[in-house]
């Protein structure tokens, strides 16, 4: 990729994404082969006048080499120096960029998914904590990793996979925008606006009818789709984009009264295995039982880690506006895959988008699992609080 | 390189470096290049049942556009999670490896030596505190990046320089031979016999005399040469080799006694600048003159950072049975060229060198920074209590 485009990235996710303020520290996690970008994101970040930028760099060979190799016992130890630069990074109020995957997809192919399940790392279980507190501007970004670009792409070379997958990059981030930034801003508002007229229907449940799947998800009485999202705020008051690209919005939802069954509609990656063909049904706002054609048993393994594991931290709608949706690629990556349909989270949810009165109610986890859900062919239909139903997506289009 | 030459080595620094044991935490710090060989050691470790091996790839770019980019003011800043994990690591009485050179000579090149002189990162002035607590095991080996390659062998292309670099390193680190572990076994007893031989000379200073130097350092009354170096040892007992290779014999002198003019005999890197032609002036133990045909401005600066910073924490004798020294090409790295020649260190000294009631004398400082004085042309003789002179080395060879 050309110095320019990258230094053009690089801007967009320093100044749009994570927003870096003067004498900030910004704290970067990426992949070794990312290293260019990382290096636009670093000149990006001084010039603001950040104070310093801490580097990251996350290897999946180790990891695969730790599932392969350590005693099943020692798999779960975390060193206590992981969390304290987190909240270290919290405490200073710092700026995270994080390039994904850190650990493409696939990476733990072959190994025996028990074990391959028990090692959450990079993940910490102190990450929703310090997202809720507000601590911290942040945002994700794609970087096209030759190992990702092989498993999006199998049937090129690749070179010619990651030239695709950069191509298919630069379109999703609008870096082909005249004005990105401006680009973002506005696509930002329109999510605000769809989300506004969510919340202004005053909706009690979402109830999703497709191939396979009939859920109803029960909102709280102070679920709202326009607190958070593309327009996020620290509690300082510096507004970022968590995600960029964004195509979503999304609610936090009731933890106890989601109940039905769903089919994910693609297959998606956990901490380095591809679990596919995914089947879970939910009684009493609880995932009691979890199928797939692939690697149910990390899955499983990673909904039984705490009580709140199996029970949903977020809902999220997305239309067929979205850039990443038309394209039609499965990038087996949450972070394009979530903003290509709609999809829910098992796990921890996002205290902002709910009222204080509410937050006491919200799910408490150490995982956030997403899975998509949504398609041409699932029908997103609101029920209010005076039980009418309101049809919200139809074939993938607002009809709000 | 080759998986087997590869395997090899990362038993070697396994095994007889760092001497991985059971249920430890190992700590590798690598540049993004030794990407393989940390692979190849992570598997090691992991062999001999090592609890979590941790990672930390430091990029020297980063490190350049901090020098280029940052304020000054904040130049000097640490993020408090680095000395963290060191000492984190340090009560876990854990494993280290460090694969050298991190930040490869030459990298600051061009930037200002006022501003390159500032960020002594990754260097943390908790780190000799650490060794002297012997709470870890620890080796330092060296792994042939690019850079670095580049710098030793600037005649060839980048390919040759880096296959000729590996094929020296296989050298000097005795990968050649039948069992390279037996091989440093063997060279660790040859160095200990010669501590033990210069012990019993009884010796208050070390004269050297050669080519602008004229210099003589006065040891502490129970300085030893045999307590330390091939064969160090953690306070829980575990047996490791801090340099692999290594070819010295050191011991702490008195910070209070160095007097005279020294010339280094070879370029030294600091932090990634190389300081060429360096004289110092010594007085009561102080260097009071500091002077380079280049970079002079950088060593000044990190001999002014405290008042140890000025003053000898170590003096080392060299052979020329040292396989570094018969090569006769500058490496332009601290750990192979401090084992070419002798060499003295400004900066803090090593506790266990000295016995228990010298402890509280010897120098103290944030820095460490090691630089060559011998070569056949510098002769070095002792200077016993009773005032006697016996040759130590002429023409590079022991005489005791």
């Amino acid at each position: 990729m050309d110095d320019a485009l990258l230094e053009r990235y690089a801007e967009l996710i320093v100044g749009t994404g994570a927003n870096v303020q003067a004498d900030q520290i910004v704290a970067v996690e990426a992949c070794l082969e990312a290293a260019p970008l990382v290096h636009a994101i670093a000149r990006a970040a001084y010039a603001r006048d950040a104070r310093y930028v801490d580097v990251l760099y996350c290897d999946p060979q180790v990891k695969r080499i730790r599932a392969e190799l350590a005693r099943e016992t020692t798999l779960s130890y975390v060193p206590p120096w992981l969390p304290q630069r987190l909240l270290g990074i919290a405490d200073l109020e710092g700026a995270r960029i994080l390039l994904s995957p850190i650990i493409p997809p696939g990476t733990l192919d072959g190994i025996d998914p028990e074990r391959a399940g028990i090692d959450r790392l990079p993940a910490l279980k102190e990450s929703m904590g310090v997202t809720n507190a507000r601590a911290t501007s942040w945002t994700i970004s794609p970087y096209p990793s030759t190992a990702w670009a092989r498993v999006v792409h199998p049937d090129l070379s690749d070179a010619d996979a990651v030239a695709k997958l950069w191509e298919q990059l630069v379109y999703v981030c609008r870096l082909d925008d005249d004005d990105p930034a401006a680009a973002w801003s506005a696509r930002a508002d329109q999510l605000y606006q769809a989300g506004t007229s969510l919340d202004a229907l005053g909706l009690d449940a979402l109830h999703f009818e497709g191939p396979g799947t009939d859920l109803t998800i029960g909102l709280l009485p102070t679920s709202r789709f326009s607190r958070e999202g593309a327009r996020a705020r620290t509690r300082a008051g510096v507004e970022h984009m968590p995600n960029l690209p964004t195509e979503e919005v999304f609610t936090t939802p009731d933890p106890e009264r989601t109940e039905g069954v769903v089919r994910a509609t693609k297959p998606l990656d956990v901490g380095g295995a591809v679990v596919d063909g995914l089947r879970i049904r939910f009684e009493g706002g609880r995932a009691v039982e979890i199928d797939a054609d692939e690697n149910a048993e990390i899955l499983r393994g990673r909904a039984a880690l705490d009580d709140g594991a199996a029970r949903l931290g977020e809902v999220a709608l997305v239309d067929r506006e979205s850039r990443i949706g038309e394209l039609g690629t499965t990038f087996f990556s949450t972070l394009l895959d979530e903003n290509a349909a709609s999809h829910i989270a098992i796990g921890s949810a996002y205290e902002s988008a709910v009222g204080a009165e509410d937050a006491p109610r919200i799910n408490q986890s150490i995982v956030h699992i997403d899975f998509m859900i949504g398609s041409d062919a699932v029908d997103v239909t609101g029920v209010t609080r005076a039980c009418e139903r309101v049809p919200v997506l139809r074939r993938g289009a607002w009809q709000i």
